[in-house]
C-alpha cells in the first residue's frame, strides 16, 4: 500500500491527513499556524507534525508516494510565493523548504482554492468528473479550476480566481484586491449581506430582513428567501445571479463538465445552486443540452487535504 | 524526416498543408467546400487532397505522422460534431470519416478558432510560450486556449468561445447565438461599427466617421482614431474595453502568459492591442508585475492550418 499525505495550510490552523492512494483518509491533524518572524518556522513545524503522525501510523517515509500542500495566495509555476499575506510569507518556496525537511521527499505546492477544487473532484461533489470548477462562498469567493483531472493554476498563480472577476461597474467600495465590482463583492457571505442592506435601504418593502439590524448575515438571507421573503429573495437573485453569469465566463473558458458549491453559504443547499444554475443556463446559449450542471460540495473543511494528497498521484 | 498535414475547414474554402514536424510549411492548397448534401462528400473531397499532394511532394504515408483538421462548430470530446451550421453537418464525426477514407491514418480534430490558437502559439505571435489564449476579431469574434501546449476544447466544446460572454445588460439586439449582450456584439468587426453608429446617433459631436454613411467600416473607425477623431476613439475604447474586461475573466480562468489578436480588425496593429492591454491591466489587481500581454497575431489564415498540424503532435 502506498500512501500520500495532504497539507492545507491556512491562516490560524495547519490541517494535514494521510491518505491512502486510493482516496481513503486514514488520519488527518491539525497544528496552529506559527507565523511568528513571518512564519520563519512554519514549515519545518509542518515537517515535524508529518513526520510524528507517521511514526503513529506506523507508515515509513519509503512508503510515502509524496506530500501535496495549499497555500491561501498565488503560487507561480515554479513554486515561488512572492507574497502571501495572511501567513506573512516573503519571497518563499514553501514547497522546497518542507522537502528539504523532509529528506528529500517530493511536495507539490498550489493554492487553498485549487486545491479545494481538486479534492472536492477526487472524493466529493464532483467525484466520477475530470473537468471541474469548485466555487467556495465563504468570506470570500474562493474559485478553482480543475481540467482533464490537474490543477489550472495559471502564469501568475490566478487561475480560477473568479471571486475577483469585475460583474459591476460604479461599484463605489472597494474589494480587498483593490478593484471595484468584483464577485466577492456580492457572492460572499459578506457580500450578500452588503446587497441585502443596500436593497432594505432602498425601499420601503417589509421584510423579515429589517429585524435583524446590523447583526444580519447570509444565513439570515437564504433562511428568510425560503420563507419567501421578497427583499431576501431579490438578494439571492442579484448575488448568486452574478455567480451564475461568472460561472458561463468559465464554461466559455475551460468549459467544465460540473461546477461545485461550498463553503458555509452553500449549506443553504440546493435551494441556493437552482437559483445559481438558472442564472449560468441562461447565459448558456451555445450549448444545446443542458444537464444539472451545479452541485454542491461535500468534504467540507477536509476538500483541501483531499486535494493536496491528490496532487502527489498526479 | 516525419511530416504532419493540417486541413481549416471554412464555409467555403478549405485550406490545407504539409508541415514538417519542425513547423516549417513545405506545401499548401486550397479546395472548394463541398456542401451539397449536408457536405455529404466533404471529407471524401479533404482526403482526396491530401493523397494528391502528398504525392506531388514525394511523401509515402508513412512518413505522415497524422491529420489535424479544425471546423468551424463545437466539436464534443469524442470528436462528435452535433451541428455545424456553416458546413450544413449534422451528428458527424468528421475525423473518424477522413481517417477512414485515409486508411485509418489518425486524425485529430478541434474548432476553428482553436485551431488558429494552437498555431500562432507553435509558429505565430504567441511562440515561445505554452499557455496563450487567442483572439480573432473579425465578422465575429472566435476564441481559443491554450494551456501547457494543448487547446482546451471543453465538455461542450465551448471552451474559449469568448465571443459569447455577456458584458452588457438591456441589449435589444440579438447575438447569432442567440443571446443579447455578447461581447461579439461590440468588438467584432460589425460590432465596432454598431458602437460607432449608435455614438454618432446619441450625439453632435464633429466626427469624420459621420461623411462615411451607410458604408462605415471597422478599418474607418480604427483610422479615424489614429488620427484623433474624438467618436472613433471613444468607440474603440468601449469595444476595446470590453474585449480588455473579457481577457481579465480569461485570465482569472486559465491564466495564459500572452494573448494573441488576429483577425482582419487586428491589422489596425499595435495602436489596438495597447488599447486592449490597458483596459485588460486595469482589471488585474492581482497580478503584480505586468509585463507586456497582448501582442499581434502572425500567421493570418494560415494560422488554422499550422495549428491543426501541430496538433498532431501532442
Amino acid at each position: 500500500m502506498k500512501y500520500c499525505v495532504g497539507v492545507d495550510v491556512g491562516g490560524t490552523t495547519v490541517k494535514a491527513g494521510i491518505f491512502e492512494e486510493t482516496g481513503k483518509l486514514i488520519m488527518k491533524w491539525s497544528v496552529p499556524t506559527r507565523k511568528e518572524n513571518g512564519s520563519a518556522e512554519l514549515f519545518e513545524d509542518i515537517g515535524k507534525s508529518i513526520k510524528l503522525k507517521l511514526s503513529e501510523a506506523n507508515i515509513s517515509t519509503d512508503e510515502v508516494t509524496g506530500i501535496g500542500m495549499g497555500v491561501p495566495g498565488p503560487v507561480l509555476p515554479d513554486g515561488y510565493v512572492e507574497v502571501c499575506v495572511n501567513l506573512g510569507l516573503k519571497d518563499r518556496f514553501p514547497a522546497r523548504e518542507l522537502s528539504a525537511y523532509m529528506d528529500g521527499m517530493p511536495v507539490k505546492l498550489s493554492n487553498d482554492a485549487n486545491i479545494a477544487a481538486l479534492g472536492e473532484m477526487w472524493q466529493g461533489g464532483g467525484k466520477g468528473y475530470e473537468s471541474v470548477c469548485m466555487v467556495t462562498l465563504g468570506t470570500g469567493v474562493g474559485g478553482g479550476i480543475i481540467h482533464e483531472g490537474r490543477i489550472i493554476n495559471g502564469t501568475h498563480g490566478i487561475a480560477g480566481e473568479i471571486g475577483h472577476m469585475h460583474v459591476t461597474d460604479g461599484e463605489e467600495e472597494a474589494c480587498n484586491c483593490g478593484g471595484h465590482g468584483c464577485l466577492e463583492q456580492y457572492a460572499s457571505a459578506t457580500g450578500i449581506v452588503r446587497v441585502a442592506k443596500r436593497k432594505l435601504a432602498s425601499c420601503n418593502v417589509r421584510s423579515k430582513l429589517r429585524n435583524m439590524g446590523a447583526e444580519l448575515s447570509a444565513k439570515d438571507v437564504c433562511d428568510m428567501a425560503k420563507e419567501g421573503d421578497e427583499i431576501a429573495l431579490e438578494t439571492l437573485e442579484y448575488s448568486m445571479g452574478k455567480l451564475g453569469l461568472v460561472l458561463s465566463y468559465v464554461s466559455m473558458c475551460s468549459d467544465p463538465e460540473i461546477f461545485v458549491i461550498g463553503g458555509g453559504v452553500s449549506k443553504a443547499g440546493e435551494f441556493l445552486t437552482d437559483i445559481i444554475s438558472r442564472h449560468l443556463n441562461a447565459y448558456l446559449n451555445m450549448v444545446k443540452k443542458k444537464e444539472k450542471n451545479v452541485v454542491l460540495a461535500k468534504l467540507g473543511n477536509d476538500a483541501g487535504i483531499y486535494g493536496a494528497a491528490k496532487m502527489v498521484l498526479e
